[in-house]
């Protein structure tokens, strides 16, 4: 190890000015505009799985955007990984708030500024670099090694997902690794081992088949907003527990271990909503914020409208509302079994006087990765050693369902080593990434590479 | 009486025609456009107040559209009648629904056909013919007469709310007829007496300082829409009253007289509901509909708005939830000392999560006529006479902004005889006007001013 890890050392610098160039490629997936760039990038990161040692590499043309994959199976009877990442990036706007250009990046305050720096060009790098510094020291792996790397993440990942499911086979792996997450904080290694679900529906209740005068009709007919607006303050109890019927059977009770490992993370709920702007903050009685975010099924409404919204008055007594509700679900829980109690339970809760619809607009499912399986303490000790620091177990709130699609297809366990930061602006102008966590990050690669091939 | 009758009947043709004239005048009082018409208008209309006997005629102008006044003051010791209407109409988009073009008025089924026919050409034109129908017979009028037209009512009066504020001695009067309401059914006269209050707020609830991914916060900070919901729902109880404090405590009390009144008119729930597309209608336990809507307060949403709102999803929660909530009141409320409830009620209803501001966005006070003032004495006997019918005493469950204004200014009673019908589609394509109720407002309006002259 000691050698990989010199050369790394010695060829850093190169590393970041690859990465660099890589960076400058500006493939905005949902842009048509910049299909060539896309295209442009596919090849890159194709040529630089070349150079890592890939034997075998290859761009799949999709319906959309190509699919990078490359692979080196060299070490017989040897646990196999699947790297993912994505070289597609999000569109830069609003260009203005950018200190400088976002595809002229610029190192500046020990990060990397450019769009994709963090998400997810310097994440997946790291690995590419890993794996071809074990390369140019010893001339092998000691384990195989494939690279997915797709073009459309910010945009669906529609392609990848019938890509998967028709390429089981090419596939097959022990483990998916993923750094496309955060850390839980600078310098704190950091491993998750589970995404929250989802299932978004929305509610509509109908009254009167047209809007009508709330001076001449009101009080007599029920109106769809106040109606729809009791029925969701009827969807959590006092305790702010969901009060939707068999919610929380199939709930996975939190271990002793992962409790342990929470309460030591030192979360402060006062900073937090500081941070969030609100007074104080608000949840299911009897589990901490990080419970509430990570491991408990929750209930919110995105969104709802209904009558007149504009600025003023109008004395409209509305024919329809509408309201977005979506829970975010924990393993075990079944969207679908959800759905069919959330659907019956909504519409018990309206009167005769309206009409309501129950819709599922998507769903995802939740997973999780048992803390003791491998690959989770492969990486675990990787992340520990390349920091320096004892690594911390998290859980995420939202969902990623192309996880949750490998999983799924796959039957590998998934790890997610978060190398960015909350901070880095993903999404947003200025995104940069620390020069330190793509340096960590390489390490953090070699050594799960080195302690996952001993599994 | 019975010349001043032949009279009319000999003449209907002819102000047949005349109103057709009147109706040709684009007078839509919204459009830049029109400004001319609506000018022309205000002439066409101060002519014939000339033609119909009145010594007095002028227009004021103001800083939108000129109101149009006349007088006849020859009735010493005699009582003074104002008579209101408006010249201005609605817009007549979409043109295309139209069967004939709205300006070129057309003679069908025994209605004419044009904008402006029923609202309010048609029902104000009614009182200038019968008065000039007195002037022709008799050379004089039994009692003194104030018209007061104005070009406005389609926009909101602005410009008569001050005139009226700051010509109260000109304006004086025993009492302000208007005819710009509908009649309870075909053939049946109907006078209105009173008229429900407005109060207009709007809700906001505020969350965190900025919008917050689903996934990632849902469950540890409070969501503006599901805490909006909650105050909302909390506005009623399951008996449908409203549950702010002192709500229905200065409330008048439904008399014996009225009640037996509304029970003669043998409203039909179930038809109403058929008419409406409801199941079945809903309100305050232990009212009639036809009370729910004219003599009880109530509490609607017209219009609600956080979030996402467009199609599909997206897993926002959000920072903002908006809802626009309105009460009708009804005599003796006080839209301010019940804004002061409301106020202090919702804010005591939310949770420290959040933030709540209510805002005042505007009121009307509920007026009301006591059913045993001569004016609507007077105006009861004289369409119970032109219709030959026993006459329907009605309230309203809407507002109507300048009734309030006059009867506040003039400390005058208020009469609503109103010619309309529900089915004239007012502000909609094919808007038309009852030939026989033109022609039996005519002599509604000439029995009035007799019956009124003897009080």
């Amino acid at each position: 190890m000691e050698s990989v890890i010199n050369y790394i050392n010695s060829n850093l610098h190169n590393y970041i000015n690859e990465l660099i160039e890589y960076l400058k490629i500006p493939s905005i997936s949902t842009l048509e505009s910049h299909k060539e760039d896309v295209n442009k990038c596919a090849e890159f990161i194709a040529n630089k799985l070349k150079d890592a040692g890939m034997t075998r590499v290859e761009i799949f043309q999709t319906e959309k955007h190509p699919i990078v994959y490359g692979e080196w199976l060299g070490a017989q009877n040897k646990p196999t990984v699947l790297i993912y990442g994505h070289y597609d990036v999000q569109p830069v706007d609003p260009l203005e708030l950018w200190k400088s250009p976002p595809f002229e990046p610029v190192i500046e305050d020990g990060k990397i500024w450019a769009r994709g720096a963090n998400d997810n060009k310097g994440q997946h790098f790291v690995h590419v670099k890993s794996v071809e510094s074990f390369f140019k020291t010893h001339g092998s792996l000691p384990l195989n090694v494939k690279f997915i790397i797709e073009g459309e993440e910010e945009i669906g990942s529609d392609s990848l997902y019938s890509f998967i499911k028709n390429n089981k086979e090419l596939l097959k792996c022990d483990a998916v690794l993923i750094s496309d997450t955060s850390m839980y904080d600078k310098n704190v290694p950091t491993i998750s081992y589970g995404l929250r679900g989802l299932l978004y529906t929305e509610i509509e209740v109908t009254g009167p088949k047209a809007d009508l005068h709330s001076g001449t009709f009101g009080g007599a007919v029920a109106n769809p907003i106040n109606e729809l607006a009791k029925i969701i303050s009827k969807l959590h109890d006092k305790n702010g527990k969901v009060t939707i019927p068999n919610f929380y059977k199939d709930v996975l009770k939190l271990s002793k271990e992962e409790k342990e490992n929470f309460n030591r993370l030192k979360f402060s709920d006062k900073k937090f909503a500081k941070e969030l702007g609100v007074k104080e903050l608000q949840g299911e009685k009897g589990f901490s914020t990080l419970e509430r975010l990570w491991v408990r099924p929750t209930l919110d409404c995105n969104g709802i409208v209904g009558g007149f919204t504009e600025k003023g008055a109008k004395t409209v007594l509305p024919s329809k509302a509408i309201a977005k509700v979506s829970m975010r679900l924990v393993p075990n829980q079944n969207p679908h079994k959800i759905f069919k109690e959330f659907s019956n339970y909504v519409k018990s809760l309206a009167p005769k006087s309206v009409k309501v619809d129950v819709r599922m607009l998507h769903y995802g499912y939740p997973v999780i990765t048992p803390l003791n399986s491998k690959a989770i303490e492969a990486a675990s000790k990787a992340v520990s050693k390349a920091f320096g620091k004892k690594t911390v177990f998290t859980r995420e709130g939202g969902s990623i369902p192309i996880v949750v699609e490998f999983m799924k297809h796959l039957k590998a366990p998934a790890v997610l080593m978060g190398l960015g930061l909350d901070t880095d602006n993903i999404h947003s102008p200025n995104e940069h990434f620390h020069i330190e966590n793509f340096e960590k990050g390489i390490l953090s690669s070699v050594y799960f590479i080195d302690e996952f091939s001993k599994v």
